[in-house]
């Protein structure tokens, strides 16, 4: 066991700024149960629903206090009882919404999913939340056949670079869309085909860029008008689906796009699929993930490491805007860029 | 045949004051040619879609020049050839699409259905879009069962009434939103239950008036924030039903109703229902709806009624906010009103 005093990141309210309510604390580990493992946190990501968890605008918010952080990886270092298969110094998945930004957890060992050593941690730790949300936003709402066109925009966030990732495994076309010039080179180094910047006339530019093409899905994380030019894109019939607001405004689209284009628009909420989904039906996307990751299909980039004692620093980080790449917490450092 | 020489209301262009572009002109009918008969039109509606189509923002649009008016009834005034069980005399409906804001028409008997001859005209006249689309946007999108809530804005506006008697007469509840108190009376007089005055708290305001109900689906028409403040009265997993913006503003909802409510938006549009529907369906639906105006199960108000001369001003009055009722054209007077 670590010589150090275990710490996490908790909060005892919600706040506009999320930063100012987070705060990194020692705490005291209970006794290790029967059936428990003690495990040091890894990584552990700053994902945009835990920013939104600490200003109360998510869709489900824990009993307060409570320690932030959904997903993320660690190493058992000590088991209490059966192993049930698990060793110490194991790689494992940590169960989603266990309070990762924590140096260390004691988890019941039948909730640890043992992952490869040889696979950066740093990319496993983002496995439950981004990679399913992209995965199911290509699978959940429209059958799409190879060959077949999606446009997304937020296409520089984790979710948009897998999402480009997935449907150029599947052989389907995306044309991802950003917000500014600087986010291209980004979107082309994560494999993303087709990049625009958006615009009154992207419908003009998706023509100019690929021809006139049959686009069924649009995936919208920016709101506002932005949802519109999406719109705009899909053909008769297509399908819009939201996960989120970037811009922080409200989806504006003019009603002649439902009533004269037929479209649909609906909305992604990834804890929702986790209530209605068989466990089956998890299993099999997770351990297809979970293999997509670590032959290194699936990856994201990654702006800046975090030690447990700057997790407030993380968050303020997570919740700028232009960001290049992921915020990652290592609880257990030595994070590889410090503040 | 009458003495007058025969006069309709044309366009030809199309141009953002819609009063501006359309001109009632003396024409010259043309032989009348065996299987045809001429029709003395008694009355047609100016239909939100009639402006539409006067300023280019219709999702259809005929070739210029154009006969305005969509619909309408009429009195069979000659036959020529085969009568087809048709006489002169009898009152018809009118194919939809025919121009109908005209004194006299030559159309195919076949295209003519005799609609009963002790039942009011007007009412008869707004037989084919207002009615079908309040009946379908009840029946395409949620399997209502009696005792179901709807929630619908614009329920002043003739589609509004039809949909809160239709669905009276299904025992389905429906919340009727308006945008004025002045509104009010005029929903309870056509049917109308649970009227409420939109505003940022409709949520509470429905609460208040009935209860803690499980709203299934929200029908608009006003858009901008209104079609949030409906989103915001739907149970999770709700639909809400877009078919117009008589704010003329576009849809804002905050995508926090579609991702964490799981809400789907919608369009509806009656020129698609008709292009794909079933020709047996369709006329099921028209059988079904020309009964309820027969028997005054469905009725709308009547603002005014305008003489052929005055479809200019008949239009001027259709795209006025705040009406009391329906425009209706009287192209063989003598009008009840007028200007």
């Amino acid at each position: 066991m670590t010589t150090h005093p275990p710490k996490h990141a908790r909060y005892a309210y919600r706040g506009p700024v999320p930063h100012e309510v987070i705060k990194t604390v020692e705490f005291t580990l209970p006794p290790l149960q029967p059936g428990e493992a003690r495990v040091a946190v890894l990584a552990a990501p700053v994902n945009p629903s835990d920013i939104l968890t600490l200003t109360g605008e998510y869709g489900l918010l824990p009993p307060l206090p409570a320690v932030g952080g959904n997903e993320g990886v660690g190493r058992v270092e000590e088991i209490a009882g059966e192993p049930n298969g698990l060793e110490v110094g194991d790689v494992v998945l940590l169960p989603v919404g266990c309070g990762t930004w924590s140096t260390h957890l004691h988890l019941p060992v039948k909730t640890l999913v043992p992952l490869p050593h040889d696979v950066d941690p740093v990319q496993l730790s983002m496995l439950t939340v981004n990679p399913p949300t992209a995965l199911l936003m290509l699978s959940e709402f429209v059958e799409l056949q190879p060959g077949d066109w999606v446009i997304q925009n937020a296409a520089n966030s984790a979710v948009g670079g897998y999402l480009a990732q997935l449907a150029k495994r599947r052989g389907i076309n995306v044309i991802n869309v950003v917000r500014r010039e600087s986010a291209i080179e980004a979107v082309w180094a994560a494999g993303g085909e087709h990049v625009l910047v958006d615009a009154e006339d992207l419908p003009k530019r998706v023509r100019d860029a690929v021809g006139e093409v049959h686009v069924r899905l649009a995936v919208d994380c920016v709101g506002g008008v932005h949802t519109e030019h999406l719109a705009r894109c899909l053909a008769a019939g297509g399908t819009l689906v939201n996960y989120g607001s970037m811009s922080g405004e409200r989806c504006m689209i003019s009603p002649r796009y439902f009533v004269f284009n037929d479209l649909t628009l609906r909305g992604f909420w990834l804890s929702q699929w986790y209530k209605r989904a068989a466990a089956e039906r998890r299993r099999a996307v997770f351990a297809e993930l979970a293999g997509l990751v670590a032959d290194g299909t699936l990856h994201a980039r990654v702006q800046d490491h975090y030690s447990i004692d700057h997790v407030a620093d993380a968050v303020r980080a997570a919740h700028a805007g232009a960001r290049s790449g992921k915020i990652i917490i290592e609880p257990n450092g030595p994070p590889r860029a410090a503040i």
